[in-house]
């Protein structure tokens, strides 16, 4: 069987409010974080299987006829909420991983090999070669993992005939129909059950849709429109236990629960007036109180987020040399180290963006100019990609 | 008429928590600050009323036969909540201040001569000189006008024969009974109310009784027993407006509701968790986790304090300096700059006293080591003032 060639992308995701409080029932705003993960499915002539993942060094081929072998594990019909067990479990020992021994690479090529099997196994199983390549940070809380799944998913889905290429001939970059998306987003979220074990949904519906998702007592609600806003990324790099330090939040409730149940409450408000103002931003002209507005919020869930006890010096770090180039921050994600957003004003000076970037590398954190709220998964044209990715997309998918 | 000379001290206040919800209805803890006022009340045969203030550089003497003519102006029964409005009028005529335009300087003067001729003017005018010094920075917010009201009251009933000196021949200091701290109380209000046109009532009741106060919608109640705690009191020397600082939460509360109406809430809990763990720590063995308390609640309020939008760098800067010492802090009082409080662990060692106290004055800050929940207002005899007070306090008495 003969595939036809595809280039799709999926952003990351960032927390705008809302982190640990959603643990408690409060909502939470999650938006597209435009570190995007790019793959390239290119139909060959070899009967193999390859993956290629550069960031972390891997580079995979089966033969046809191994993988063909595995077929007859596979289920009639597969649920959307539910991996097929018989499969996973063929598949770890094809691959020759134990239960509780998964890496990163691990996961990649098991997720890998669980949706091209699914999606391929009722007819001929086609010869290919998918590579990756992402601009995140893996292991930071931005949804790197979802973004490689709902890449996977869309290409491969493409490539079965599941759901047509939206691209066409005139266009660098085109996005897929609702419903194709609900189906990217279903096959990415098995994708992600194999790294997660058990995840929340909400990266991989972020990296679908993009914009913006409310999400609340476990239900995801992606958001008409949002504004894109321009942002700096921070890695603090202080390695953090997301377990811990929402054990830690719960201990802090437990034991002052008049003191931090109001407290989730104004986390839950935070989130509710957020939403409202980049709604108005995209429905009246953008002044510059919305973005007072902005700067504000971040400011007060920032304190919040330090009364849960999921602060850390690091951060406080990062909040002041933002601070002092007038720029407001907040963690997001599980706090404690990690990551920081920085919100940039659209009259914000490059030349103040590039200070603070300097200044913020200068205490050992890595740092991104991107922004947030813009698209989810996308097909690109060859060209598109290039023109995007200083050195070409060929270029990032080669290991430096 | 010649009267006996006494020696009292009175102590400063600080906010232990609820500063500002306190304005919105909220529960507050306004603790004794033992960094002091002292005054001495001298007889003398010059036929003379003298005040001496060499904090702020003002001697000033009256001749009795000056002061006699404004007696016909007292009011027969002076009411406890108002004052005699005709003897203020003609008091400021007498001085020679307009309305408008009181100086620290002016008002202790009026304040003085408002209660001198309140006490005396029933009968014949003693001769006299009262010294007042004292080791409250001034206009700082730590109750420094109060500390003066209060001992200039309690001297000058002494004085006046209304109450007794509570001082016995053995003692080195002492104290009045309940009902005569009332009327100490009451006559340190009016001086407040020269003072500050319309004051809380809160600064004089801890100059009056000490410990801590528990302040809520207007109602002042003193809490029987609290533990004696070390502190640092760092003046960070900011110069702040508390109408400003009032005025700038209440327009945040008004903006942003639904967000900062829990905030409130969170401090009011925080308030009432405070006074029953410092009530457990008189009633039972203190121990570590006590502290642990004490220190995550202040953590906590200084957050919600920067929440409200009266925190300050030089704050943020306190707080970071005793930490990077293992030392909690938090602003006290109406924040926007002015003064913190550092709490020190009974096993606080006082080489990380030491330090921290250079760390700060190299911040550019005034810093003591003090206490809070001590003793109100207090009968010294002279040689135990003269122990206290390094140099003596006749020493102190004399402009530096």
């Amino acid at each position: 069987m003969q595939v036809e060639d595809i280039y799709v992308s999926a952003p990351g995701k960032a927390i705008l409010h809302g982190e640990h409080a959603v643990v408690h029932g409060k909502v939470a705003l999650a938006v597209s974080l435009n570190l995007r993960t790019y793959l390239r499915l290119k139909a060959t002539t070899t009967g193999k299987v390859c993956i290629n993942l550069p960031n972390i060094d891997t580079f995979i081929c089966w033969d046809l006829s191994e993988l063909k072998q595995l077929i007859p594990y596979l289920c009639e019909k597969s649920e959307e909420k539910r991996l097929d067990a018989e499969l996973v479990r063929r598949l770890r020992e094809f691959v020759g991983v134990a239960t509780e021994n998964l890496d990163t690479c691990n996961m990649a090529i098991l997720s890998f090999l669980y949706i091209y099997l699914s999606l391929f196994g009722s007819g001929e199983l086609p010869s290919l070669t998918v590579s990756v390549w992402s601009e995140l940070p893996t292991g930071a809380g931005l949804g790197s993992s979802a973004a490689y799944s709902v890449c996977l998913a869309a290409a491969m889905l493409c490539a079965s005939g599941a759901i047509p290429t939206p691209l066409k001939e005139w266009d660098h970059t085109a996005r897929w129909c609702q419903e194709d998306l609900e189906l990217i987003n279903s096959w990415a979220f098995r994708g992600e059950m194999i790294i997660h074990g058990n995840p929340s949904g909400v990266d991989n519906a972020v990296g679908t849709w993009g914009g913006m998702l409310r999400f609340l007592a476990g239900k995801i609600i992606p958001l008409s429109r949002v504004p894109l806003l321009r942002i700096l990324l921070t890695n603090t790099k202080v390695p953090r236990s997301t377990k811990v330090l929402v054990a830690r939040v719960k201990d802090k409730i437990n034991k002052f629960p008049l003191v931090m149940t109001p407290v989730l409450e104004s986390v839950d408000a935070i989130s509710c007036t957020c939403e409202k103002v980049l709604s108005e931003m995209t429905s009246e002209p953008v002044t510059e109180e919305h973005y007072n507005i902005l700067e504000e919020l971040i400011d007060i869930n920032q304190h919040h987020l330090n009364v849960m006890g999921v602060g850390h010096s690091a951060l406080d770090t990062l909040c002041r040399v933002t601070l002092a180039n007038g720029l407001h921050s907040k963690l997001t994600g599980a706090g404690g180290g990690g990551c920081g957003i920085t919100l940039l004003r659209p009259e914000t000076d490059s030349s103040i963006v590039q200070t603070t970037v300097q200044d913020l590398k200068d205490c050992g954190f890595d740092c991104w100019e991107t922004s947030i709220g813009g698209p989810g998964v996308q097909q690109h044209s060859v060209l598109a990609v290039k023109d995007e990715s200083p050195g070409g997309f060929e270029q990032l998918l080669r290991p430096t």
